[in-house]
């Protein structure tokens, strides 16, 4: 089924314990196409780059599946560029750079082909940027599905619930539930959040691997441990292109099926956090992303029969 | 089978951000033998205690169960006694007081009747304490589980080193695996430690759940999310007690039903934590204990089928 993704497609330069690098490709949008790519070859992208931007990667993104019609590319400025530097523990970054260029004044602009997007998925964004893409829709997409952030929690509470209010899965990390909720009990948070006007519920952990809450059921998912995570940039939103790739393949949004599509996310995130960047996600085959998602069967599946 | 266990039985005075106690009973050991009374009725406990002990709390082992033949009990000393604060995340504690008392001087003495138990659990304790207990194993038990912390790497590191070669299971958690490997990564760190003599080992995670290793698999269960966690004083020992009460009763020490027992053990650990101390272990009932299997299964099962 088509998808549209929305989000930033952008630069980063990130240092972590293991390396550094130049200015390389990242942002949400990215990171979401690739991984969905994987499962649904019928995507569009609404985002916007300078002309800094390298053509190869619009190229990349298009050889596997993605419409960029919706790109738009200004060629006299420059893309979002952002940098960072992981502490020892990969847990925690510091900003070090943030030029918002060519995204400080983003208006997204739906194409007329993605307007009956059946499944939408909105990085993090500014809310009132998200909210005029769902407002740009012809028909109310099946399912969307919104990342955000506590920068926007920070400085744009109101209109982040309102956003909130018209979506039907929200992603957002431990901390960010704690914050968004005032309440320190994941279980709790997560009831309060869902209230706001949500189907489901994901909170992402890292490391320690997301929960899936609906209004009366839990779903936990490790992350896969690894012998070496070299860059975590990326992981979140790859995750969320998983998620939203599986679902829009299999058209069936329960929670059953979310289940199943948290898996595939983090399995797609288990490969992002190997390399630098979106390098791991580029050219995986069928079968490594099957391998992958073995490990997390045989990682969490027991057996026990209490009857 | 038979179950030997040896560790602390003692006083706990306890601060969270939701309340205080005045000395409750606590110690590894007593977390450990309630555990593991739900699944084996037939255990020794091998500690020590002071005149100032309440006489019912070890009515209350018998009547589960545990032979206290092995208890020594110092009429005119002290029980050893431990108060902590935890922080609002519960995650981190400070200690205030520790009061070694008749642990200073703890020399066990397993009793005739116990020298052939099939399984042995030995609680945080010194490790020289935990080596002269498998020294007077008259046979080599099935299964040895072994739980320490990084207060003996700092101090008796060599002797550490000596047990760990000598047991079968070992648990710590995550930031122990990590002094105790020098790696970071867990992954890693379990390679490495696992080559010092072991079967098996286990990192717990707290509230993240834990990790079952052995040479060449690896096995997730998590924490369950829960409304409130009251107090997580004893949640590690009390997941032991669970994971050897399980194994025990079975009699089966196949990572398949490791697996089991870490699941079990993690259901049990998810009582006490509902209240102070020793509290919630008390008086469970079977379809209790089965109910909260049951919440385990639903929060990580799903079926992906690859084929």
């Amino acid at each position: 089924m088509s998808l549209l993704v929305v989000g930033s497609v952008a630069f980063d330069a990130i240092e972590t314990p293991f390396g550094k690098t130049d200015k390389i490709v990242g942002g949400a949008a990215s990171y979401i196409c690739l991984a969905a790519s994987y499962f649904n070859k019928h995507s569009h992208l609404v985002s916007v780059v300078g002309g800094d931007f390298p053509e190869n990667f619009i190229q990349l993104l298009q050889q596997q599946g993605v419409n960029t019609e919706g790109l738009q590319i200004k060629k006299d400025e420059k893309s979002f560029f952002w940098s960072g530097k992981y502490h020892n523990d990969l847990n925690n970054r510091d900003t070090l750079v943030t030029e918002l260029n060519v995204l400080g004044t983003f208006n997204p602009i739906v194409p007329e082909s993605a307007q009956n997007a059946e499944f939408l998925m909105l990085g993090n964004l500014a809310p009132a940027v998200q909210i005029s893409v769902i407002q740009q829709m012809k028909t109310r997409p099946k399912l969307i599905v919104l990342d955000t952030m506590n920068f926007w929690m920070d400085i744009a509470l109101d209109e982040l619930k309102q956003v909130i209010g018209m979506i039907d899965v929200l992603t957002i990390n431990d901390a960010e539930a704690r914050q968004l909720s005032g309440e320190y009990s994941l279980v709790k948070a997560a009831q309060k959040i869902l209230k706001m006007g949500l189907k489901a519920l994901v909170i992402k952990k890292g490391e320690h691997g997301a929960l899936l809450f609906n209004h009366d059921q839990v779903f936990f998912a490790p992350a896969l441990p690894l012998e070496e995570v070299y860059d975590p940039t990326g992981a979140g939103d790859t995750f969320a292109g998983g998620f939203i790739g599986y679902l829009a393949k299999t058209e069936d949004i329960s929670f059953d099926n979310m289940k199943r599509a948290i898996i595939f996310g983090s399995a797609m995130a288990s490969f992002t956090v190997e390399k630098f960047g979106t390098e791991r996600l580029i050219g995986l085959s069928q079968e490594d992303v099957d391998e992958r998602v073995k490990e997390f069967i045989n990682l969490v599946q027991f057996d026990i029969d209490l009857y």
